[in-house]
């Protein structure tokens, strides 16, 4: 397909549907939903053929995206989240009058999207950057994952379904083919205007650099994974060593150790390290190794755990199983607190079920990791109550690393709702300042425009006096409805 | 002095603030309002000298640095910027319990500054960029602009002193001069967390290709200027020739053409255009040429000149006066829009007060042109109501180019309240989605955080139970307060 037609027929597709009321958009969303739903089976036997993950996960993924999808088109029919902002005019200020400003949110224009291979429902086609562009108001250009192609154009066919019963443009979304030349084209073109991404962190910051370096350069919200270390305190890892080596190990191992946020890094007291060295071993034996999503994924695995197997700090607990194919198995190692501090190859993500456990001897060491961690997407805290009473300054510490922290449960299983933020300095993402879950991850595909002293009969609705759609503004500087 | 020291300092003052109340910031902005008034003669003072401007226009600019100062310290008392958002825990959800997620906005941490020269105080030392950075809870690293360097450390002084007075840590303004080496160098140190800068292209996008280059890019929110068009609608112009005129030619000439929104592109329609140029050369004529703001400027301007002088598609109605060591003089040429269309030199700014008058022919020109324009901090749209009644498709694509549009006035004299935005599309900024005029300003700052089951006692204040600081707050999707 002509890059050029593909593109200039989503912007002609932007200008019509950024005009068209939030209730529309949120029809057509809702229509997806239930499109999705409605093709249910077959699209879960696609992806469970392509993705190796078992039947109930894929079903689950299901009923995440559809989720999503329900959220988004809540939000939009909902409409605050443009954030309507009036200053009205103040035409006897002196010494000069007040002009009438008012300003919102307006979305970007056509946003080109890349599929993940490890969600191929809710961070693919119709996944969440798919979806919360759309609510935002930008067509997508869709980049499809080579790893499950069969779903994807199954579920690229379900937009269109859902585009069609809207009376929508067909360029709303669009379906593209390939490998990395592709993406690239077109993160290039000039009337794409965001890029978001979940992936590596190589694919992440090769799609940054490169719309850096257009003539005009564009936003890329790339997640790009991370260890999402948990800081065990001694008084808890007591009294629950083996729950919480179990809990450990559950996260750890869930979809075969490939979701971003599977706890790869645990710090733990010198101590109780033993013991729980020796719970969360037992736990893996219980473990059967399992496909990953491709054999190029199991050999990686494979590969970064050779490398780190050369490394003379490391002490390993457990080994993988021999590599298979495309069967990824858990993994264990134990390095010192002091040791670690000295290479960051050891903050390195190894995508799989691999976790690197960090024996720390005092406080003062916590403090020296905590500083010298890379940004995380998440960071887990297990402690009890009374250990954290002066912990005030680790606690700051670990808010500079991560995008969400945590102090009970497990960092996986990322719940959709409004208050969920995933996405954290970097290395994690490439903008910490946005999300790619939860209703905020809509505010990535906009920008404010100020209206200034423009005609009643020419204002978004959003706008207006009077306030037609009953949303939340702030005029004067105060929040309304 | 050496950069990591300061950096330290600066890391070491940011996880103090960080902490402290709203309350605590606000008073800290409102004694720094205070001194700055107390020494608004002696910053007058030096700013006239250095930078040109008259007495009554550097009073004025105090007045908006400290009227800036004011709103964010309102902003961070009443405290509900930070966008805190609860999802309370459903323990009995099925099939699984929901956790405890809460979310607000964290600044960033340290962050560099560098100051404007055509702003020697509401964008420079105590500027809007430095104080809306200290409201959010940063620390700011301030690179001195060279054309007021006493200017700046006068304020830096009164900064210092209004820090002292609130027992905050020093470290949390840094004042550091030098030239082009310098300010790299304080954008590259690892500690940095953002840029803010205002200034010509040349500067903001070195700056900003420097940052995503680092091993930890980082964002810069650069303001780099815009020729800020008009479009006249030919009604509009019949029914005010001579006030559009004159208005036109005020805001073009307002401080000698150096603001970043002087409108030096004009769109005409054919008919009016020989009647509105007629004016315009008149109003042209009862402005004298006036000091710019150093050598440099002048000479940049007067080069600009003679290039566009060497193209012939342009007619002069006006050519600035032979070039003096310093004064700007206003100056005109027009061009066909066919003509204008066909080389993107003639949308580039000329720093001073220089205008292009385009003649256009229809409205598929006008179209054409709108495509076709860069990115501006604004756009204006001279026209009477009837004739804007089919020209939604044109004002869309206006939109997609600028920051604000207007439909009455000029875009000189920039409001600062809560609905203004100053920033557009690249190449007017590095960073459509942020503003750095107005009380949105904070928000570049900050990055979101989410607390998941995290002890009441360690929540932020904006994040407790009970909402003991009375901030509107989004529960459950539902705002409230």
């Amino acid at each position: 397909m002509n890059l050029d037609n593909l593109f200039n027929a989503a912007q002609e597709a932007f200008l019509f549907y950024k005009n068209i009321s939030g209730r529309e958009k949120s029809d057509f969303l809702t229509n997806l939903a239930e499109i999705l739903e409605a093709n249910r089976s077959e699209i879960v036997s696609l992806a469970v053929v392509e993705s190796n993950l078992p039947d109930e996960r894929i079903n689950g993924e299901l009923g995440r995206t559809v989720g999503q999808i329900r959220l988004f088109a809540n939000l939009v029919k909902e409409g605050s989240w443009v954030e309507a902002t009036v200053d009205p005019a103040m035409p006897d200020r002196t010494p000069l009058p007040r002009a009438d400003i008012r300003r919102m949110l307006t979305p970007l224009g056509p946003v080109v999207v890349f599929g993940a291979s490890n969600f191929p429902l809710a961070f693919s086609t119709a996944g969440g950057d798919t979806v919360s562009a759309l609510a935002a108001g930008c067509p997508v250009i869709y980049k499809a994952h080579p790893a499950h192609p069969e779903t994807s154009k199954k579920v690229a066919d379900c937009i269109h379904q859902a585009i069609s019963k809207s009376n929508l443009p067909q360029a709303l979304f669009t379906h593209v083919e390939g490998g990395i030349a592709e993406g690239q084209a077109l993160v290039k073109h000039p009337l794409a205007k965001a890029v978001a991404f979940t992936g590596s962190h190589t694919g992440g910051k090769a799609l940054f650099d490169l719309a850096n370096q257009r003539e005009e350069p564009i936003p890329v919200f790339a997640e790009m994974g991370s260890v999402n270390p948990i800081f065990c305190f001694p008084q808890k890892l007591k009294n629950e060593n083996d729950s919480l080596a179990k809990a450990f190990v559950g996260s750890l191992t869930l979809g075969v150790g490939q979701f971003c946020t599977n706890p790869g890094l645990i710090f733990v007291p010198k101590d109780q390290a033993a013991a729980f060295e020796k719970a969360i071993a037992e736990e893996m034996n219980d473990i059967a190794s399992a496909p990953m999503l491709h054999p190029g994924i199991a050999e990686a695995y494979y590969n970064s755990l050779q490398f780190l197997q050369s490394r003379e700090e490391l002490r390993w607990v457990k080994v993988a199983d021999a590599q298979h194919l495309i069967n990824g198995s858990t993994a264990l190692a134990e390095i010192k607190a002091s040791d670690w501090l000295k290479d960051s190859v050891f903050q390195q993500e190894v995508f799989g079920a691999f976790a690197m456990m960090v024996v720390y001897e005092s406080e003062a060491e916590l403090q020296e990791i905590a500083k010298y961690l890379h940004g995380q997407l998440t960071i887990t805290v297990w402690a009890e109550s009374e250990e954290l009473k002066n912990q005030l300054f680790l606690i700051n510490l670990l808010e500079e690393k991560c995008g969400r922290l945590l102090f009970k449960g497990v960092p996986t299983g990322v719940e959709v709702g409004h208050a969920m933020q995933h996405g954290g300095p970097y290395p994690s993402t490439t903008d910490a300042r946005s999300t790619s879950v939860g209703a905020y991850a809509i505010k990535r595909f906009a920008r404010p425009i100020a209206f200034q002293d423009m005609p009643q009969e020419l204002l978004p609705e959003a706008l207006k006096d009077g306030n037609p759609l009953g949303i939340w503004r702030m005029v004067d500087g105060e929040y309304e409805k």
